[in-house]
């Protein structure tokens, strides 16, 4: 059996225990601030989250600043993104007292893991990590120190907490992987300090761009969870579709109709061909009608509280100075541990 | 001219500048605490750390617990080693109110320092650092990401103090190279905040091990400071020589004899080559004699000021105390401007 039909397996075994015992649980999530949050981010990672959340299970939530110059030179915005990210997450529903919410460069506990951590992989482990090489190559640059430790990152952002939890897609398996080896090495040099984290993989929706590539801010395909209604429909109808008349969904060959047909069903709960008949020979202009007004209806109610949260100035900043206490409480008393461990307390 | 050219010129222009206006100078300099320290550090370090330090200049001394896992896989006896050495720096006469001494592992900020530092350079330049290779190549174990990464952590080590200068053997220049080219890079991404350092080339004389390798605690060729005078004429009297009795000074040919001589010279300010010819015809026997008195004479107020401090337990505890606050101190500023800088301030 490979890793990932084990991790399969595993994950259905999970999904019961953590029904039964969800506080046997922490689970570690989190995100890169390179933009606003999009409906991509919604479908294929808060969805996920709510859920935990919702199942009583305590969650912390990075964001990531720091791996934002894994792949390129500077941080532009990246205080408005995490300000916008904390808002999106608060009127989806998240709820501080049970997800911590946090930014990496906030907590050097946490990031001085990376130095022990470091001295259990090697350089060929680093690698031969499929996530490492792909961002290289996406990249077009030369390997920076930062995107090649970066799997060593999120270890210590796992492991900081004890996070034993990390819901992924099936790319994301290596990760887990890689901070297993490391929870495992750590523990046999040092003594147990670590937990060795699951994997819970998670079946989310492909959530494609307008253009039918990945939903990215950087691609200009994207549908932020903070846009206005009136953006919203403008983004839509720039979309590129073609002079068919006959809407179907065919990822492959119409793209951009296929895009919005996917759209469109996530926020309304269908099966995009059954949106594509409803529709029949009505045309793209039926069809992104048909889709910016399912969009503004399921985010409706998101951009009303988020409208309502961003009056209070001070309410981003006190959830992220919560947040970073908590997170740096956790971290330093880890560290704590570490140093027992390790023999490098004086 | 070649990079060591210009650092030996730019060196000598530093010693005049340091002699003037010594308070314009901050020092960063370190050890790994994998043993005892010896005779190799005194001579090799701990004199230039006093003369800098009683010319006026402030310092920040490093005690580098975790590039101990550099090349091997556990740190024991650290927090020994790491007590010694405080011991041995306040007995050689090192002033804690000039000089912070302080331990890698306590201070957090420092250590975060890496990831920012980390995307400033490629894994190709990690590659290239002389020390690296060396280092893979004597420890004969593949390439750990710790040590890939060590000039790295050791640009976090000189520039979260805002060190700017570095007193090291020419093999060390890599090393200083490395920070000013962080510093440099940082400084052109997201504002000034670093100094580039220069290094301060320093005319070590070289300290042999008794066997003529280089003294080091693991070819147990070392006369460690904290010895007493049986424990040091007993380890001369073991070392290796040959039964010709006429003594010459021929490093080459007469490894033994020509490192008990060199010892002898450093201990007494004299040339190893009119120790030989005083000694003669006498033989291995009056050579090793006449070194272990040298040695024993030199160190004897070392051994006793070292002794009388190691009566007070708590001691060295409240000098590391004070010199992490101290350095901690010094990091968290730093990482605050560093946050200011990078727009990661929340």
């Amino acid at each position: 059996m490979n890793s990932f039909a084990t991790a399969e397996l595993r994950s259905t075994h999970l999904v019961r225990a953590i029904a039964e015992t969800p506080r046997n649980y922490r689970v570690l999530t989190g995100e890169r601030p390179t933009g606003p949050l999009h409906l991509g981010h919604f479908f294929g990672s808060i969805v996920e989250r709510l859920r935990l959340q919702n199942a009583g299970v305590e969650s912390f939530l990075i964001l990531a600043d720091y791996q934002v110059i894994t792949d390129r030179d500077s941080m532009p915005r990246v205080r408005e993104y995490v300000h916008g990210a904390v808002l999106d997450y608060l009127a989806a529903g998240m709820d501080p007292e049970q997800t911590t919410i946090f930014t990496h460069s906030s907590v050097p506990a946490l990031n001085q893991l990376l130095l022990p951590f470091l001295s259990l992989v090697t350089e060929a482990e680093l690698h031969r990590n499929p996530t490492v090489k792909a961002e290289l190559a996406a990249s077009g640059r030369a390997l920076s120190g930062l995107l090649l430790t970066y799997p060593v990152h999120q270890a210590a952002d796992i492991l900081f907490c004890k996070g034993n939890l990390v819901p992924i897609g099936k790319d994301n398996l290596p990760h887990v992987e890689m901070t297993r080896v490391i929870a495992r090495r750590f523990n046999e040099r040092y003594g147990k300090v670590f937990p060795e984290p699951d994997a819970l993989l998670t079946a989310t929706p492909e959530v494609p761009g307008l253009d039918g590539r990945k939903m990215s801010k950087s691609y200009g395909n994207a549908i932020s969870l903070g846009m206005s209604p009136d953006e919203t429909t403008q983004v839509i109808r720039r979309t590129t579709t073609d002079s068919e008349r006959r809407i179907t969904f065919d990822p492959r060959s119409r793209p951009g109709i296929s895009a919005l047909l996917s759209t469109a069903a996530l926020c309304l709960g269908e099966a995009p061909e059954s949106i594509a008949d409803g529709l029949g020979d009505a045309g793209s202009g039926a069809l992104k009608k048909l889709t910016s007004d399912a969009v503004n209806d399921f985010l409706a109610g998101h951009r009303e509280r988020r409208a309502d949260l961003s009056k209070d100035p001070a309410l981003v900043r006190e959830i992220l100075k919560r947040g970073n206490e908590r997170a740096n409480h956790e971290a330093n008393q880890t560290l704590d541990e570490v140093r027992m461990a390790m023999g490098t307390h004086y």
